[in-house]
């Protein structure tokens, strides 16, 4: 069993209009999850939107635990807390979270 | 490289009141992935949010393929069809998705 993390982002603001800004982001995150101890991490990816399927957000994170435990380190962690205060939050139109066990 | 889908539910009706529904459309999606021919699918996972986060929407679906076309055969595929339109579609709230490279 494992435990899964999804949200996807709906972007307002310079990140809905500049695709760099969007790239920022997703290059902070890359490098928090390549430089973080993680344990227990089993996979992580992120990305914008392909644009191929109409109604869809623009951007999503999927991360792939061993357990609760180990998603709530990389919840918690303060670079990833840094991350959403200083690039991501006040930039999100909508999101939408689910976490599951599988 | 890969090709990443991730999908949230969150649900309306039956679905939204008694969790044999939901666990009836999991069964259902499983047992699809389970028994089809889908090349280049890498994994997938579906599952009930888990209820440790507020505001979170009730249910995911995350795939991973080799590619786009990859995606589009499952997408496409007449059983994924069949479960979407008797025991999903009228049962949507509301649907959030991203299909990214990565």
């Amino acid at each position: 069993m494992s435990f899964t993390h999804v949200v996807t982002f709906s972007w307002t603001g310079d990140a809905a209009e500049d695709p760099a800004v969007v790239d920022g982001i997703a290059d902070a995150l890359r490098r928090f999850i390549a430089d973080a101890d993680l344990p227990g991490l089993r996979s992580w990816s992120c990305g914008r939107d392909a644009g191929i399927a109409t109604g869809n957000a623009d951007f999503a994170v999927v991360g792939v635990f061993d357990d609760v435990d180990a998603f709530a380190v990389y919840r918690d962690h303060p670079e990833h807390r840094r991350i959403i205060t200083e690039q991501i939050a006040h930039r999100v139109g909508q999101r939408t979270a689910v976490q599951f066990a599988g």
